[in-house]
């Protein structure tokens, strides 16, 4: 049974991965809203737009032309916010302390089809994306530069994505990023006590408990976890203890390909709208070292909260204090598992 | 002088006050933009609006009217993220971890036009606004439930702000958030180590360098931090080492007031529009500790990086990485020294 004061009095809940807390305010979800309205595209786009950079066929801005991609089309980012041939320096001036960083950034797109997002395509063309992301994250990753690879999506206007076009990038760096950082260190100190996998056992409980469980198939769970900071935050998360996506054979890659599909699907029935979110993959480190401690995991985080021009914004309390959040992780939860 | 390297490749910047790390990619501010641009609202509001629940007079949702206030109003949020009269409770049920928070959120009208900001109030009617922010904070503060008092604005719609009548919050609670118990941690650590304060120390070694350093008075000193986060952010900080808001004396509250005034006036001059923002002030938590680590500041998150119409989104690889930025902390300096 779900603690009845969780769904009505504020508190906050703990992000084991993170370590950080999250503050959740049930009542909050009956205030009214005058502030902003996001627009809203619901144009249909053709397969084909010829001033598309990322369609097949067409020349990009520094003047190179896409081939004539079939699936999955994958190159290096024109405007790239990592460079493998920048130089090496470091600074270490009293309180001002700063380091070069090294990384190759690459753009992927996931179909030639210009009208499609994931929640348009089968699960069978999504297996597609998946084997482009293990081919990028062994190849990068075994890179001498490259110790960790960010595999990510941002879709939709409002999550800063410049072309509808159906794509995502993955950033590859020298160093961990401070949100992967937490996470290897949580993941390690829990594996360290209790020589197990924290998602792992996490699993387990939520299984039990299906009070945060979307979906699942033989391989892949998808859920709201309980430290939720969006709306409808959710999580897919293999079944078994794998510490990256390479360990996925090619029956389990159609089984998240699947995930993906079912849970993108319900978010787009559940405004009625293409459904904006920012995406990432986190997973081990690519430094040479046995990470048996990472238990890998795709995140979704998309800000709408009401409709499909009423998002959630992150702003004052949020960004100087902690997030906080207005419907709770088991209502979002009800909400997604009704359009299945 | 600038360490050259900083402003033409890619490093991360190590914040001493949370001691986590931002990725700057100078060579990024030349990428083209196609994507989402903001609605800029550059309509003159009238200075009372009848349809306004903050202007003087005017009832709100709940039925209260607001009385007829000639400088600052001060009000218990009707929509409260976080209450004083909740229940305690607290869940450790496996990996599920969560925990009651109480505490008290309040609107501060800053001034009865509806017309103004910050910007267009004169530095004595600013004044009045630090004496309130000074009263909730010493208020709230000796208020056994309260521990810490978040004082912050969000200002603009694209900062989620519903009404353009100029006014901040407070939400006091229990426990630390978690961006407070991040610079709690930094400060004592280095207070412990140093015996003195981390950012009076980190203040000196900006006035020597004066590379970041965009106004100062007798008593305060406005700056971009060498690790700041989003393009124009900015951080006002007192020259004394005072932990909270209470060790300033009337003029120095004033000096205060100028100093905000400087800085928001330079930010509407930038891109000829009133500049969106979330401010905050981060100060030492009220649990009736000496906090002598504390170096109180007060920060300006502002999202406008190109035009009015152009912010930037810290979206996919800054949720699931770090925050990243393109222009570097020397050079918005240097643009908005200008515009003083
Ligand atoms: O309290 P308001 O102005 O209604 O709401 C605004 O500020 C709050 C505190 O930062 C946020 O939680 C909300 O998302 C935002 O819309
Ligand atoms: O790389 P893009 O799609 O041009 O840019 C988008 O994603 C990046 C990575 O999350 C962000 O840094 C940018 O702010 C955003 O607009």
């Amino acid at each position: 049974e779900i603690n009845a004061d969780l769904q009505d009095y504020s508190h906050k809940r703990y992000n084991i991965l993170t370590g950080e807390w999250v503050l959740v305010s049930p009542h909050r979800a009956k205030r009214p809203w005058q502030g902003q309205n996001e627009a809203v595209s619901n144009e249909v786009r053709p397969s084909y737009d010829a001033s598309c950079y990322l369609c097949a066929g067409n020349t990009r801005i520094n003047g190179e032309v896409n081939p004539k991609y079939e699936d999955v089309y994958i190159f290096t980012n024109d405007f790239a916010a990592l460079q493998s041939d920048s130089p090496s320096f470091s600074v270490t001036d009293g309180l001002l302390v700063a380091q070069s960083e090294k990384g190759i950034c690459k753009v992927v797109c996931f179909s030639p089809d210009h009208s499609k997002s994931l929640a348009d395509m089968a699960p069978d063309e999504i297996q597609k994306v998946v084997f482009a992301w293990q081919r990028e994250y062994e190849e990068l990753g075994s890179n001498d530069l490259i110790n960790y690879v960010q595999i990510f999506e941002n879709k939709g206007a409002v999550m800063g994505c410049s072309n509808p076009h159906p794509h995502g990038q993955i950033w590859s760096q020298s160093t961990l990023p401070n949100e992967v950082d937490k996470k290897n260190t949580q993941q390690l100190n829990y594996y360290k006590e209790n020589n197990s996998s924290l998602l792992g056992d996490y699993l387990k409980q939520e299984l039990e408990k299906d009070e945060r469980i979307i979906f699942q198939n033989d391989a892949f769970v998808v859920l709201i976890p309980f430290w939720a900071v969006w709306p409808f935050e959710a999580m897919i998360v293999p079944k078994k203890h794998q510490s990256n996506i390479l360990s996925m054979d090619t029956e389990e890659a159609l089984l998240y390909a699947e995930a993906i599909s079912v849970l993108t699907k319900a978010y787009d029935k559940l405004f009625n709208t293409s459904f904006p979110y920012s995406s990432g993959i986190h997973q081990a480190p690519t430094n040479g070292e046995a990470n048996d401690h990472w238990h890998w995991h795709m995140s979704f985080y998309p800000p709408l909260l009401r409709s499909a021009t009423v998002k959630k914004f992150m702003v004052g309390y949020e960004m100087f204090g902690s997030p906080q959040r207005d419907i709770t992780a088991e209502i979002a939860t009800q909400r997604l598992r009704e359009l299945l």
